[in-house]
């Protein structure tokens, strides 16, 4: 019998997520059933999402999240002993999964429950997995290069640019050769996101005026925006957006601890979406499904060139999955939030 | 020589737009050079966008609009005397233009110049030319099943479903076999919209809850917007789409008389775009250009069968044109208000 812990969240979040919404518990897993693997859990993503989806679920609920496993006890022959996988079996240190289940999955459910052998890394570590070559990444591939459309030359913007979405997104549109500014929280992500990833211009919100900034940084207007904020930002931005300019909503994090019976409100969109003549569209990265593993080989070649650097914050121990997840809802992390478990 | 009259803007509108920010100028025309052709103006069009571009426009300018005039005196062969032909010539009685100057306008441009024979109507009212048969049928035509891709048995919701262009979205929804729920702004509107025009369900928005009527009518959720108004309407119907939804914005009638200094607010937009995977977009009808003629058919084909009712409001005299359009603006008719000089 393997002793396994997992959180529970028994209450919903009202604002900043609190360690008492949460409970820690300790079960005993039972015996493998033919067609299962037992995984022990080794890398854990703390995700925005995390927070904007607590309200969809009936509480209490296991928390979910993508994690990295490797396979400790099997019985099924697709997943032997040693094999690393990636599922969305949460915050937990020990889980077993019914694989047939698990492949049901199609790309028309709502379900974000995966499974698939990590992806050969040629010497990266595995939590890139869950990070630059895992959902993050997708994200910012499809929902970048999908609905944006962007042409070389072109000037992208990118909100929640340090963030584990949106530094792979500057880079991306680097590759792609548009010109990309961002906008990050904190001098420090400004000072990151243009020295290390290249962006052509980072600004830090909390400090500069938007609307003028954005108009200096981009003379011709804006092509793309890819927002993971929403809200007055995002407002802003996208007055500056150019004819048939292009909006990939990935998030509006700026939200997401707001009461949740009363939607913020924010300059209205309508005008520019007019006379612009603008698109707006947004993704959740499973309606990708079926492409996922298209993009992580792309991911991870640009990767091994050095073309896309996919910084991490880690921090270690099942214990501080909590600290770790409110951390990065405050924006301590540059890149992909990350816990070692 | 020829008398001609024109209204020309003179100061930028605050609010409501006031008879004396016009001036109605007196003036001669000159006599026809080759290539030009003399129209005498039969019928004008007021229509939202005469505010809306209001400041995007150098003051004093010509007052624009769509009209249709006929061939007084031509020295065009295309156009002899007696041609209807429907030009952007705006709120004058008598007008001149020059064919090869006009018809160089293309798709790509941002004019909204025009120059083009009158379709045979079989019949009906040279006014349906700027009506139901002309732009404000071709905004409806193309921005909705362009935009929205409307399927048979969707749910579509019409904002401003009185006016020109709403009533006759809704009716090609209807024509589409979709549901269709409309928004209009008094009694008297909905109950015209449900009976002569076949919407399933109409609600005054002016005094109904706007999100519990719409979850009573459309229970299994929207589809389709067709969004005239924008603003906090716009985003309470929004809340309701489904799962890859599709909104075409028109207009935002709701804020055109606002202060052009301060966007209006609203809830925020980025929830439902990201949980739904909403597409949004805005068009301006002259992106189909070349395209024009094909729907203009449809349309009157439509009419013909008694498949579209073709409303107008019509206001009577060359000195009522401002009265028409402060009318239209706070929302006296009923169908598409047009202008008999």
């Amino acid at each position: 019998m393997v002793k396994a812990r997992k959180y529970v969240v028994k209450k919903y979040f009202e604002g900043v997520p609190k360690k008492s919404d949460f409970d820690i518990v300790e079960y005993e897993l039972p015996p493998l059933k033919d067609g299962e693997i037992l995984l022990k859990t080794e890398w854990v993503s703390v995700d925005p999402y995390l927070r904007s989806y607590n309200r969809k679920m009936p509480v209490p609920y296991d928390q979910f999240s993508y994690q990295v496993g490797i396979v400790e006890e099997s019985k099924h022959p697709t997943y032997p002993v040693g094999t690393r996988v990636v599922t969305h079996n949460g915050w937990c240190d020990y889980s077993v999964v019914d694989v047939a289940k698990i492949t049901a999955y199609t790309a028309d459910s709502d379900s974000l429950e995966v499974l698939y052998k990590l992806p050969e890394l040629k010497g990266l570590s595995p939590s890139l997995g869950i990070g630059a070559a895992g959902m993050p990444g997708i994200a910012a591939y499809y929902g970048f290069l999908e609905i944006c459309q962007p042409k070389a030359g072109e000037t992208v913007v990118v909100t929640g640019a340090a963030g584990a979405v949106g530094s792979v997104v500057g880079q991306i549109a680097k590759i792609k050769g548009c010109k990309v500014i961002g906008f990050a929280g904190s001098d420090d992500k400004v000072k990151w996101v243009e020295e290390e990833l290249g962006f052509d211009k980072a600004f830090n919100y909390k400090t500069v005026d938007v609307q003028s900034v954005l108009k200096n940084a981009a003379p011709k207007g804006v092509d793309c925006y890819f927002d993971t904020v929403g809200g007055e930002i995002s407002s802003l931005i996208i007055t500056q957006m150019n004819k048939f300019g292009r909006v990939s909503v990935c998030g509006y994090i700026s939200a997401y601890n707001e009461d949740h019976k009363k939607t913020p409100t924010a300059p209205i969109l309508q005008p520019s979406i007019l006379f612009k003549e603008l698109k707006i569209e947004g993704f959740i990265v499973t309606r990708w499904a079926s492409r996922w593993q298209g993009a992580i080989a792309q991911l991870i070649t640009w990767i091994n060139h050095g073309q896309l650097k996919p910084k991490e914050h880690v921090t270690v121990g099942f214990d501080r999955l909590y600290d770790a997840f409110v951390g990065m809802m405050a924006g301590e992390n540059k890149g992909k939030a990350v816990v070692k478990i």
